[in-house]
């Protein structure tokens, strides 16, 4: 059985634990925490600490942290010997982390999966594969509906919010239209709000609509979604189209991605490795043969 | 530059051929034919011969031979030290092909990939990925509209049957319409062909018509295409939605897979793999972290 930490247990990390418990060549060593007081109840019997080294053996740890901490978190692990798997999203800077956590984790015998969501992540290989059928050609990743996260911290942090989401609407091409949906702090106007969201970089590119609402709460939905397509050509022969499709919902999928880069990460030479990189037969449970006879 | 060499000039070489010459990274040693006389006018100029010894240098063969003379082939050449790679597509005997080659590849230092086209293929990667987002579930695969090799050949040795293809057409869910056009000998009935063709085990679980036509050539058309989906379970959460389309030529296809799959034998310890066994990346020519922040 591969022991597993999960470190953090916000939005993803109950989830991993979901995707943990069902897994069946995993056993859960424990949740790490900044505070081992007062766990949620679903936490009841299971090990809580604020230190990784009480939990024992750890093979892998699962970081479920704000993607702003996982540099520093796997940096400690992976010199500590556990492997670490993440869904670090920031796209701009995947490269560098990479090449950091590798020197550390060869360093350490030990190995990160990284970007280990579902974009990044599952979708990378997707377009990985698409490039590889039709080399010459483009690729459009259109988002959602779903909510971004990004997009609405964005928003939260204007002056005159109290809560706010930013909704991604998938336009085709990769076009995305945004609707961001905000709840007025007593006294703040909604034009004023509309024209800080709109001039802010992160909208600034993009058509954007705000619309005041009563409740944020009501119009959160965990559901996410992506369509991708390539239309190119393999070898000589033009117009070969290929589709990917999801409707999702966001934490669980990327937490069932973590778990299974996990389990890969067991099987990897001392390194550090994004989803493109590891033979997807590696995030299945199961005997080898046995998978390939059924999947391929 | 990998050197290599195609086995076979048949359907799949000449696209293989399209493929090799399109490719940055990749030199055409030669081709191999079972006769070095009379080549077709395309291979003007390309070293075409009957024995591979007499090409040089080689790093990898693609083979381009009907399935059941892959294995054949693919012993000598693994253990001559050269890779090979194939599109045997025989579900049913894809694992005890990867075990025979796996013994022959490992004590000659070479590599071979195999079951590298499409379905078995890039398919295989597409199913592999989505069970490992949702490992509870069920995926379906829906192949066609297009032709089946099997299956009008199948027909095409029926008493009565000058020529002959049989078109899949998917109904959903993995079940399948066999449309059979036929060119009929003279004298032959078409109702006695059709009752050979319904009863034959390769059709007698599909719902099947068969027509007769002036031109079987008339009716001949190499696009193919898939549509795979699941639906399943990622940790304790339903309903996550996964799907995979594509509409291509089939050897165009095949023939690209195949070439990328060379590449990638360059980059795997000796031993035989299927496509889920291989990452995505190693398809794929180019520095490796610029693909990662291309793709990922």
């Amino acid at each position: 059985m591969i022991r597993i930490a999960i470190v953090g247990f916000g939005n993803i990390g109950r989830y991993v634990f979901d995707s943990v418990l069902e897994a069946p060549d995993m056993e859960l060593a424990g949740v790490v925490r900044r505070s081992a007081s007062n766990p949620p109840a679903e936490l009841a019997g299971v090990k809580v600490v604020t230190d990784i080294a009480e939990l024992g053996k750890v093979d892998v740890a699962i970081l479920a942290t704000p993607t702003r901490q996982v540099e520093e978190h796997a940096e400690k692990l992976l010199a500590s010997g556990i492997n670490t798997v993440d869904s670090y999203d920031i796209h701009s800077s995947i490269a560098d982390l990479r090449r950091n956590l590798d020197t550390v984790a060869k360093d350490h015998g030990s190995v990160a999966v990284i970007s280990a969501g579902w974009d990044p992540g599952s979708d990378s290989v997707v377009r990985a594969l698409m490039e590889a059928a039709a080399p010459k050609g483009v690729t459009y990743t259109n988002f959602g509906p779903g909510m971004s996260m990004g997009h609405s911290v964005c928003v939260r942090s204007k002056a005159g919010v109290k809560d706010a989401i930013s909704m991604t609407i998938p336009l085709g091409t990769g076009i995305h239209r945004r609707m961001v949906y905000v709840e007025l702090l007593p006294g703040a106007k909604l034009e004023d709000v509309a024209a800080a969201v709109k001039s802010d970089p992160y909208f600034a590119s993009d058509e954007t609509h705000v619309f005041e609402v009563p409740s944020v709460d009501a119009v959160r939905d965990m559901g996410h979604g992506v369509n991708m397509t390539r239309k190119g050509t393999s070898g000589r022969t033009p117009s070969q189209r290929f589709e990917f499709n999801m409707a999702i919902n966001n934490p669980a999928l990327t937490a069932q991605i973590l778990v299974g880069a996990a389990r890969a990460s067991m099987r990897q030479r001392p390194g550090a490795y994004t989803m493109i990189e590891v033979p997807v037969i590696d995030l299945l449970p199961g005997d080898r043969e046995e998978l390939i006879k059924h999947l391929v």
